[in-house]
Formats: C-alpha cells, structure tokens, sequence
C-alpha cells in the first residue's frame, strides 16, 4: 500500500490505495506525452493568478521558475516518471512543491485536473494537427508536381478492376489530390473546434474565485474560450473528430497503396519501387516486397480501432466528468503518430516510384478500353445511347469470339453490326483519341488536366515547411 | 436464368445472369428510396442534353413527361419494383423506354450509373441533412426554453456519479445545448462537402460527348462541380462524415439519456416521465419504464455499426468504383432514418419530462457537496489551495465519522481544523451560495447562466420549421 | 394517442402512448420474422401449463387451435401486423384473445416477454446456425471435388502479392478449406451455447407458479436449461458470438473474392468467370464485371458493423433487461441473412469458375518463384542457409540486371556465384520440382495434397443435404 | 541509409532501406515482448535439425547455448534492441550469428519468418490465455464464495433501471459466475484452434527439406500441427478469436461495473467501495470516486477497437502472408494486458466492497416490487393472468394516486379491485415471500439458490493458483 498521505487528494481517506490499482490506474506512463503542454498551461494559469492577485509576483516568479526547471527535466528524459505519480498534472505540481514549498501549492487554485487535461489535450491536438496538415500539404504539393511531371503518360483506368477506359497517370494522381484535399478541409474544420480555451471550467462548475479566463485565453493563443463549463470538462467530441478525419486519412491512403500494390505485381507491371522502400524475404531470395504500402494499409485498422474505442468509451456517460474519459489519450496519441508517420513515408515512397509508362500503354491500348468511345460516336451519329452500347457490345462479343481485340476487326466486320462505320473508326480507337476527347470539366483531357495542374500550382499550394 | 439479353448492358454476353446472383446483387429492395432523386437527376439532365442539341425538343418533352409519370406511379406506391430490375436507374430507364420508346434509350448519354448513383446519394444526403439540421434547431430551441423556465432549480452536479457540486438544472441544460450546437456545426461543413455535382464524370473519364455541367448543377442546385472526374465516381467521404456526425449526435442523446434513465429511478427521483413516453411490463403489473431513453441509447450502437460498416467497404478499395459501394447505401439510409427519427422523439420525451425540483434541492442540500466552496474561502485567507484541499478532506472525514452533513458541524468542531472559521462558515455550506459564486464565463452562476440564456434567445436561434 | 387501456400491460397507466413513441419504439416490423418461433415457444408453454394443471384440457386445446390458425395466417402473409401492435409477442397474444376468449388471456401465465423473447431469438438462431453449417458443409465439399479436379494445377503462389513459390491449385483450394472448417468448429461451439432454455427465468426472478422447465426444454429439444434466471434474461452473449464467428466467415470468404477478382483482371488472368456471374456496365459496352466477388468482400463490412453495434449496445448495460437490448435483432437477423447468402452464391460462383491453367503456368515457370529451392539445394550441399541466402539473392540480383529469369542463365554463370554447381541446376529451377520436393506434412507437394484430398473425402465430409 | 547488405536478406538489392522506411517498418519495439517464444522455438527447431542430421551435433551444442545467453540479456534487459533489427526473429539470428558464428547461419534452414511468427504469437497467446483463464477462476471462485457469504441478503432486482422484482444478492452474483462460465467456455474452445503448430509451413509452400515436423510439436507440447502451409501462414483466426472472447469478458465486467458505480452512488448506497480501491478529486476534497469501476469500464472501448482492428486487417487481405499483419501484434498484446489486469483488478475490487445490506432491504421493501406476486396469486385463485396483471395494475395506480405503498392499502382497498382478497394478502406483500416462492430452478428462492452454490462449490470449482 502507498501511503495515502502522500495523495495530494487523500485527507477524507483514512486507507491507502492499493499498489494494484494505483498501477491499474495511473496515466502516467502515456499522459507524460503531454509534459510540454501541462507546464505550458500552468505557467498561464499562474501568470494570470499573479495578475488577478491571488498569489503574489515573487510566488509567480518562483512557481514559474520552478515550471521551466521541471520541464526541461522532462524533456531531458531525466524526470524520474513513477506510477504512483497517478498523472501528469499530480506529478509536476509534486515536483513544483518539492522544489518551491508552499507557493508550489498555490499553483492548483481555482483548477482542477478535470478543465487541466482537457486544456492538455487541446493543446497538444492542436500542434499535432498542425503538423500533419503540413505534412498533407507536402503530399499534395508532390502530386501536383508529379502530375505535371507525368503529363502525357497513358494507362487504363480500372472500375470494378476490369479495364475500363484510358486515362491520364496525372488525372489519376490527381485524383488523389482532391482526396487529400477534403481531408485537409475536414482538418482545419476540426481545428476551429479543438482551439478553444476550457480553462476555469474547474471541476464542473467553473470556480468562485477571481479567475480571468481571457488572460489565459490569450496567453496560451486560444481564440475562443468554452461556455459551459459542464460541457467543456466532459467534453471529447474534437478528439473524435480529429481520429475520425484521421480515419480517413488513411483510407485514402489505404487505397493508393492497395493500387501501387497490385500495381508493382510481376503480373501489372506498372510500377517499380525503389529497394529502398521495400524490403525482403528471410527465406526466399528473390523477394522485394511493397511492405511500406501493405503496412500503411494494415494501419488503417488500427486508426478505424482506435475511433471505435473512443467512441464506445463515450457513449451512454453520465454527465460530467468520469474515469473511463482517461481511456480518451492512448487511441489519440496512437492516432496522431500513425497517420502523421503514414503520410510521410508514404509520400516518401512515391517520391520514389518508378511508373512502367511502356508497360501502362501496353496495356491501354490492346483490349477494349476504347469501346465506350465507339458507342459515344455511334451517338454522334444519331443512334440513341442504349442502342449504341447494344451495337458495340455485340461487336466486343464477336471480337471476343474470334479472339481479336477491337482496331484487329476488319472493316466489312464493323460494318457487320452498324453500315455506317467507315475508316474513321480505328481513330476512334486509340488511347490518345479517347482521353483526348475528355474535355469536359473534370474530365481526363490532356487539356483539361493540364489546366487542372496549372490552377493548382498557381493557387498558392505552396510548398510547406515541416515544423 | 433471366433473359440475359433483357438487360440493358448485355450486348457482350452470351449467358443469363443466374437468378441466385440477381437477387444478391440487385439493390433495389432499398435503393428505390432514392427514386425521388432519380427522377429529379434525369429531368436535369434530360433538359441539359436538349440544351446541348444532344437529344430533340420532342425528345426532351416525351422524356420529361414519361419520367414524372413513373414518378408519380413510385410516390403512389404503384410502381411494380421487381428484383430483376437491378437497381432504381435501371428501373427507371426501362420504364421509360417502355414509355416512351426510343428517346428513352437517349436519356443515359454521357452518363454512367457510377456517377448517377453518386449524383443521387447527393442529393439524398442533402435534403436528409436539412431536415436533420431542422430537428436538431427545434431541440436546441427547446433546451434554451427550458433552461429559461427552470432557471433558479438546482440539483447536484456530478462527476464519477458521485454528487460533486451544486449546478443550476439550466446550466445542465444548456451543456447539451452546446453538444447539439457543435453537431450543427460539423453538419453544416459536411453540407459543403455533400452539395458538390458529380454528373459529368461518366463512368470515370468524363464523357467525350458536348455535356455541359454546369447546366445540371444549376437546374439541380448545385453551388460547386467535382473537379476529377476518377474521384467523383469513387468518393464516399461525404456519407461516412456524414454517418460519423450523426455518431456523435447518437453519442450527446445517449449521454442525455443514461442521465434521464438513471434521474427517473426511484433512487434518483429527479425526473417523472410521462405515460406517453413509456410502456409497461408484460408480467409486472407495477411497472413503468423508461423506454424511449433506452431505446435512443441503443441506438447509438447501431450508428456506430453502420459507421465502422461504410469504413471497412471503402478501405483499401482500389480505384475508381467497384461493386462494394453498393454496400454504402443501406448504412447511411438506416443511419439517416436513426438519428432524424432519435432527435425527434428525444425532443419530445424532454417536452414530456417533469423535473423534481424539491427532490433535487433534497439531495443537494445534503451531503458534502459545497466542501470545494469551503475550499476556496480558505483561499481567500491566504491559504495555499493545496493545503486548504487538505483541511477541508480531513473535515470530510471527520463529519463522516461522525455521522453528519458539513452544516450540522458546530464552529468548535470547525475551528479545530483551521482556527480561523467563524460565524459566516455556516453561509458557504449552502447550494445557493455555492452556485451564486461560480460568475465566471461559462460558470453556473444564476446570473451567468441568465446572461447566457439571453444571448441564445436573442443570437436568432429561431424556432425552425419543420419540412 | 393511442387508447393506452388497449395495451396489455397498461392498468396502471392512465395516459396513452405518443403515436411517435409507438412508433419509435415497435419492434413489429422486424421481430415478425420470429413469429414461427414465437408460436412454437407458446405452444410449449401451453402444454406445459396444461400438464402442470394451471390451464385445463379444453383450454389447451382451444390455445393451441388458435396459435396454429394465427401461425397459418402470419405464414401465408394475411395476418394484419400494425405499429401499435407493439412486438411479435403481443400481437400474437392479442390475436389469440380475440380468438379463443378468456383462455387466451392464461397463456402469458408464469412468463415474460423477458424470457419469451430470450427464447425466440434462440430458437431462431438455431435454426440459422444449422442452416449456416450445412451452407458451408456444401462449400467444403465443393472444394474438396474442385481440389480433387484441379489437382495437377501449378500456379504462383505470393506473398506480399509478389510471386513467392510455385503451388499446386489445390492446395490454394484446401487452404480455404481449413478456414472454412474453423469456422464451422466455431459455430459448432457456438451452438451449444445457444441450445438453452431461458423460460421459466420470466421477468428476471424466476416465477412463483408451479412450472416445470424441463417439460417445456423437452418440447422444444433443448438439452439443457439456464441455470440463473436474472443472467438468462439480460444474456446475449450467443448472439454476440454469432455474429463474430460469421464475421469471420465473412473475412475469409473476402480473402477468397480479393484474390478472384484479381485473378479475373486482363493483367493476371488466371480465372474466367461465368457470364451468369458477372454484371455489365451501364455505359462500357465491354465490361464484364466479377460483381458477385466484390459484393462479398463488400457485405464483409456489414458484418463487422453489426457485431460492433451489438457489442456496443451490451457494454455497460445494467442488470438484467434493459430495452436497448431491442437493438439486438436487426444486426442478428441482417447477419444471418448476408452470411448465408453470401457462402451460398459464393459456392455458386466458384463453381462456375474456370482455371486458365495454361496462363497460371506461363506465370509460374517465367521469374524467380524457384530461387528459394536453389538455396535449400545449396543447403543439401552443406552451405549454411543464410549464406545459400545470400548467394541467391546475387544470382537474383545479376540476372535482373541481365534481363534473364533464372533458368537461362548459363552454367558458368551460375558457377560465378558458387562454384559447385553443374548441370543438375536446371532441373531444380522448374515448378513440377519445386513442387514435388514440397513433402512435409501439410506442404504443397503433389502426393501430400492428394493424401489430404483423399483423407478429407473418406472422413466422412459428405454431401449434405440443404434444408 | 542502412547499409542494406547487413540485413540477412540483402543479396538481390542494391540499394539501403531509407531510415525513416526502417522506423516505420520495424516491429522490433513492440514484438521484443515475444523474445521467449522465439528463443523457446528457435531452440526445438535447432534441436530438431540436428536430430534430421541438417546440422552437426557440436552446432547443436553451440546454437543452443547461443540462445541461451541471447534469452538471458532479453530477460534481463540488456540486449540492445535497435530499430535497425526490424523484428525479433533477425534480432536473435543476427546476435546468434555474431556469438556462433557459421552455425549460427542455419539455424533459418527450412524456415522462414512467416511460420515463425505464427509459432511465436500461437506459444506466446497459448500462455497468455491460461493465465486469464487462472484470473477467471479466481473471480468465479469468489463469487461462490460471496454468494454464500451474503446468502439471505435481499435487493431490488431491476429491469430497465426500475424496481421489478426482490432477488437474492447471491443470486445476482451468480448470474455473473454465469456470464464468466461462458468466457471460460469460449477461451477453452479458443485454446484448443491455438495449440497448433504451424512450423514447418515456411514462407508458404512447406519445406523441401526433410524437416520432422511432429519433433518440434511434441517439443513445444503442441498435440497438433497445421494442415495447409499456405493457411497457416497467413491465419491469425486464432488471434481475433481471442480479442473477441477478451471483448465478451470485459461487457460482462462493463455491466458489473455499470451496476457498482450505480450502487455506489449517495442516491443507491447499496455498496462501499474500499478507500484502497477508489481516488479523490484534485479540487473537491469530499470526493472518493469508483475510479477502478470507471476504468474497467471504459477499457471495453478499448478492447473493441482492438477487435476491429484486426478484423478490418484481414480483410480481403490476399493470399498467403501479407505485411499487414504486422499489425496483428499491438491489438493482440493490449488486449491480454487489458483483459488480464482487469479482471484482476476487478476481483480485487469486488473483495473490497461492503454491501450495505440494511439500505437494501429498505429500498426492496418499499414500493412495489412485489405487485407481480400479488398477480401471481390471483392467478392461483382462477384468474387469466392477463386479467390479474390488469387488476393489480389498477391496484398500483390507486396506490401512486394514494401516495401509498401496496402494504399500506386497507383490506377493503384490495376488495374493491377483487373482492376475494383476504387478510393472506399482506404476506404476499413482503420481499421474504416474494424471494421464497421463486424455487424454479434458476429461480431466485433461496433453497434454490443455496442449491446452486453447493453444486459450484462441490464441482471442483476449486481455487486456481496463479502463475
């Protein structure tokens, strides 16, 4: 048993707490993360307590030094982190009053844990969003790099992963860009809910004594503070939010890296990725495999897991504040690493793909991927939609049956299924011609991407510096 | 085996699809609930292509008039939906055609199902938001109504269930008030996101015939296009953000809820609900439940279902669609008709609820529950608040041992702890005091929380009117 | 409002139910589909209660008369089910008061909807589970006779979806086997567990009138009753653990589908799907789409997304009945329908598959998928493997840079890397041998997997026949 | 840049793994926790190897003191594990190598990492899971103990959070036994699909060397070995199986958990939770919050996500290994350290709770818990139960209208509902004779119920020991 005394809550109790439980619930050892933020919050907490003259310049002055001292302990990797510490907040106010006695003391006043933590989180949140907006802004700014790098190159887009029709590498590279694109919106959406100030909701009630909150609004940057303060100690809606945008981070992710997967198959061919983002086999010595893309695509489960855990932890809580609200910061944190981690060396991989464009156009132009375009001119000529599909369809069909993909039928053949076709029709047949004739507004033209790319480029998409 | 050849994709095939497989891949048994939609997205469309000289004045006409009859036949019910029919645009097209003869076969020019399903979960979406947006303002207007006439009530406030300190009921209401406002929020950003126009994208490549988008984005109401055409067809986001706010919306009504069921226990006895808002037991004669409440927890977890449901389809999917977004439908239809149908009969038990005034005053006036008061009055003698947290504990304990409230203490008893109480200890120990003193912004003091009340009523959080 | 006296449980109610409540909180409109079992369990019950002496002779006949001709009704359709009907339970009470009077009134005798529903949900499941497992018997069987055919068969085998070894199609076929064969033991566990008789748990206390389980466990062939009557009314368990082990038919059935609808790409080519399998497109006349294997892999998710909602709903529920646990069905009954339909159109679809042998070998004999054997041969040659490792990971490396698979490199070539080696080279760099060495227990050699086919084909994995 | 040719896999690459691809890719942090199990397999198969004369007696001798010394720096702490590593298996090998020497290099014969891995989370679950199992043990142990202990004690026993009906609390009790009954059950069905041994499988095609796969088995106390190599590599079944059942255990904990914190409430005060099992708050010094309760329940949360992050890895995951299930390992481990500690805790917990008998009684004899037994009587009399359920319905409402309890009624107020009331009636009234009546089995009574508990305790229920 610890001695409860120690406890800074402990004089109702006249036991101790078990050492089983102190273990099994102690934060600790995961809350310590928020070690810059918790001293962050505290210096405000006390330069306002100074100025609304509820504790004095000299104790301000000794309470922040003493703040400084332990947070560069920490940051050190020299603080001597101990599960009956019970959390972050308990055990830099210890080390405060170890270090500066009784003004130590002074430093919780008209706080509790309860606004503490949420203020922690939020701060915390607030740089880890930033960070990764700037780490999806570096992915974007290289698609559209890549994009205009790629212009020109040809490849058949896929539906239901049958050859569907020619597209442009860059609109395809492009397209990814829009994903990432909401989810930047989606990002900075969740910000303008995370950047808002609960400190001096207290326990739940906010607190009797004089506290301004707009100083420490201020100080720490906020600009916004809560206004309920039951809500706001018990409140973990941007924290869901932000795993959930996180979630789909990754699910686009998840599908770029499925397509560079099946892309880098002996048997598509389109892609070769460099040795240095794979890796080998321990048994068989040919081996190269895309672990980087298969990775990234598991740890989209692990994010999706750790959204469910947060919410089933949510829901049905009693109102305010209950313990089970400590199980909110492991699928955070774990949230904030993984997508921040995934987005970076994803974007290093395809910084070092190598795109196949013989192997791509190869493929593009045998098969049938141009049949749509043979419909679409059968209606130019007058021939309703869904007559045109039947017509080519038939003649795929036969095409199919003697074994030869569509420009190898003769012209008699053609004229087989529809009199009006004439030579013009193996113009119609090509990659080229198809993507060419795409022009419509978000369409896979040559022009219409290469417009696309420009106004990207021009818009300011600048290259972000990482923090 | 159906006639293969009736299906208006089946030129290239020489085998019927097996019946088995057609009922297995038909949707639609649900989505026939977009028919409305359907309609509304090929009227725009039809009209587009006449404006385009792609179809004849006549034709546009004929198409016109045959899509409101059929549907005219849906909305009456009278329609024949059979599986063979696949899904609500091929049952649409057939009829039309069947209708209205060759100029229906014109109607799906340049246009895929991939971006006319897409085009009509949009549309969808959009209006269910709209109404849900409307539920959730009559709630919130609800909230400050009640706050308004139950201002002055107190009752303890808690955290970990146990009582922690007095709050006003309206303080209470008010901090749902500030969940359902921030659902309203995020559901207002996922608007954008949903109100974009994908018709156009074709297939996936844009169509190369003389389509013009903006055309149908302005008949359909559309402020913004889809940029890329390989993303429009495959582009899900905007129905799981759309699902994962409505998650949250379940979370807050849970919360409500576990709080409502827990207040109506004979323990509790802060609220009364009303017959009208509960059902009875098969076998026990006495009672009463609480039904509504447990239900609308319940159904968090369904939410929660058809969230993690749409995540797991669309992870990992390779580009651009594929079959598995068929399953997107049923999850964001159930989840749409869930959480509209929750607010709605959530709102109304609130309306039905009698709070117990006298018994909530009962349990606050008892017990410890203005120990922090006592707290902060040591503060404010200059006490540090951790030594003053102490002081207080050990009173805790000793009225406990005792078997007494704080105010039943005699001032000997209290001056034993700190010498310094006197007379005036006994007016801090009360709920009124304790609640009077919490002025700060987003406190439950009276006047704080009058003030708030009237910024609510006055910021034009009109009543909405129901669709 | 609904006249509230018409409920049946409602003497001490004096107002009605809000018709929005009625409807909000009607389980009529899915718990319909328990009405087989519903009359089954109160048939039971009344014989029971006729031999225990609590109704009379001509009472039980008059119930029992009723309950058949109300069975009749609801199985031919006609029977009129209304929202305010309540659930499955009520309306058959209702209809049978209406029927047979007084009589019908004693059939709730010593019962709850409690228990009753327990019950229902259990026979039902039963039912699903049995015809669940003689779903996959068919699909087991099915592989053996495709393994059995196909033995001969050598394609890549992958890793990381790089060509990993050569492997015999039928082993591929019996990996699945073995998934599918845990599955079953799972299920198989599972239902003992559902195999309990609840009634007689009534409320939650038991009730106080001479009943006897075991007549009514014996009636209804259950072998055993539940032991703790408040556990039996609020336990879920059976349905939770359904609901994962279909979760995990569903996984594995996904893994089948991603795996055929990559085999089924122009690119691999190593299956053709039957037209009565595919689906076409709307717009691309040459499209032929493996639908079935992409809705599959797609209901996957909708699997997962009613075991989450499931398991949410029981998390933190307090004892024992509480009505969220109404959210228990739907996810249940959506399951048992997507599972079995899946495994059963799956087993349709595989059975129209055709293996493109010739493609799967061009494959398999191209590339590197034999370099682990030349590193076990150096092994038999004494070289330490890692080292044999090492020597044909250079081989590798120094015939891609010559653009050469293994096998045309020349002797003194291979000799460069490790001088030992002679003519017999060539003979281990061939599928047939790289296959044939494959011995161990449980290995892809051609001998071990026609012993297992044979091994599975006597034990008695026969033919079952379908309910 | 690593210099790739240290990794063991090396030869065909020519290029280093980028570091930030080697952090991202390494598991080495998290699967170090297998060290033993991979120490403990390396050893059998070595042992194994020698016995198949693949390697000599005196490199037997070498490797095997080799791992031992590995084995005792990885228990003791001092191995430096570094990134660069990639995973434990190179980690022993590579320090193996480095100790031994050429030995050390075939100790990979016939293996690859894929079955390796597979043996070490099947050893390392396999342990795991029987400590659980001891944990649910000694929980259900005490629950018997406890029931018999408070045997006699009677509360309210509730359905939808409203009084029903009285209940022994040694009947509750054991309602749990009965929940962790089935865990128990289920873990065992899921020990016996673990106790497999996979090795021998290799990368996926089995070895082509005369390994003896039965030697390791009975090594490593397998009774079993897989069937399909291909399978077994890339199974982790077994995993999720485990999560799930882990998933089962922490709900049933979740609702016991839900109830204690209820109970601990001022407004039940049915429980005293120790001091040594609950904290105070940091700002309201009369707090002692059921923080244990709180926890175990919010870990549920956590146990879920980490069930569906597995599940939504494996989905549609491709044959046979994939990188992704790399992932397989956090969700895995968590859930053995959050379930086994809970559990644990938990019983700790429940060993310091008081049940405060008097404040149940009170709570069970007031009311009208015992207006089923009143129904229940006139049933005896001759009433349909559904009348009798309506007359005492009425009953109760005249009573709330009265402000009385049923007790309280005059025996002419009974005679007006029904005239055959006669003074027996009160003693129907009591919580004694409800309780005595119930003797069903499975009932509550309390012969019943003392029945039940010699039969636990008889059945060698016996108190595990804990490892």
């Amino acid at each position: 048993m610890t001695d409860q005394k120690e406890k800074p809550w402990a004089g109702r109790f006249t036991e101790g707490t078990d050492h089983l439980v102190e273990e099994f619930t102690s934060s600790i050892a995961f809350d310590r993360k928020l070690h810059r933020y918790d001293i962050e919050g505290s210096r405000a907490h006390c330069r306002m307590l100074a100025r609304q003259g509820l504790i004095a310049a000299e104790e301000e002055t000794a309470i922040l030094a003493g703040l400084d001292a332990i947070g560069k302990e920490m940051e050190a990797g020299t603080f001597p982190f101990t599960a009956d510490l019970e959390d972050i907040h308990m055990a830099v106010e210890k080390a405060l009053i170890a270090r500066v006695g009784e003004a130590g003391g002074k430093l919780h006043t008209g706080r509790s844990r309860n606004d503490q933590v949420a203020l922690d989180i939020r701060l915390y949140l607030r740089d880890a969003l930033k960070a990764l907006l700037a780490e999806l802004e570096t992915l974007k700014s290289f698609l559209i790099t890549r994009a205009r790098r790629e212009l020109g190159v040809i490849l058949p887009g896929y539906t239901h992963l049958q050859q569907a029709q020619p597209v442009l590498l860059s609109h395809y590279l492009l397209a990814f860009w829009e994903m990432f694109s909401r989810d930047t919106a989606r990002l900075k959406d969740c910000l303008v809910r995370v950047n808002v100030s609960p400190l001096g909701s207290a326990a739940l009630a906010g607190t009797g004594l004089p506290l301004d909150r707009s100083v420490t609004a201020d100080l720490l940057d906020f600009p916004e503070i809560s206004k309920n303060s039951m809500d706001a100690v018990s409140d973990r809606d941007f924290a869901a939010e932000f795993i959930f945008d996180s979630a789909l981070v990754m699910m686009h992710l998840s599908r770029f890296c499925e397509d560079l997967i099946l892309w880098s198959t002996e048997e598509f061919g389109f892609v070769s990725l460099s040795d240095a983002y794979t890796t080998g086999s321990s048994i068989m010595p040919q081996k190269k495999n895309p672990d980087v893309a298969e990775l990234v695509r598991g740890k989209t489960g692990r994010v999706y897991g750790n959204l469910l855990a947060l919410l089933t932890v949510l829901k049905g809580l009693p109102m305010t504040y209950n313990r089970d609200l400590q199980e909110d910061k492991e699928p955070l944190f774990d949230t904030v690493e993984t997508v921040t981690a995934s987005v970076r060396v994803f974007t290093g991989m395809l910084n070092h793909v190598t795109f196949n464009r013989d192997r791509m156009y190869e493929k593009v132009s045998a098969g049938f991927s141009t049949a749509t375009d043979l419909a679409e001119h059968l209606v130019t000529r007058g021939i309703p939609f869904r007559e045109a599909h039947g017509i080519v369809g038939r003649i795929v069909r036969y095409a199919l049956d003697q074994g030869k993909d569509l420009k190898a039928l003769s012209l008699p053949e053609f004229q087989n299924f529809y009199p009006g076709f004439d030579e013009g029709v193996y113009a119609l047949l090509t990659p080229e011609y198809s993507v060419k004739t795409r022009k419509i507004p978000g369409g896979t033209a040559h022009d219409t991407v290469a417009a696309r790319i420009e106004e990207l480029e021009s818009t300011g998409e600048k290259k972000p510096t990482r923090d």
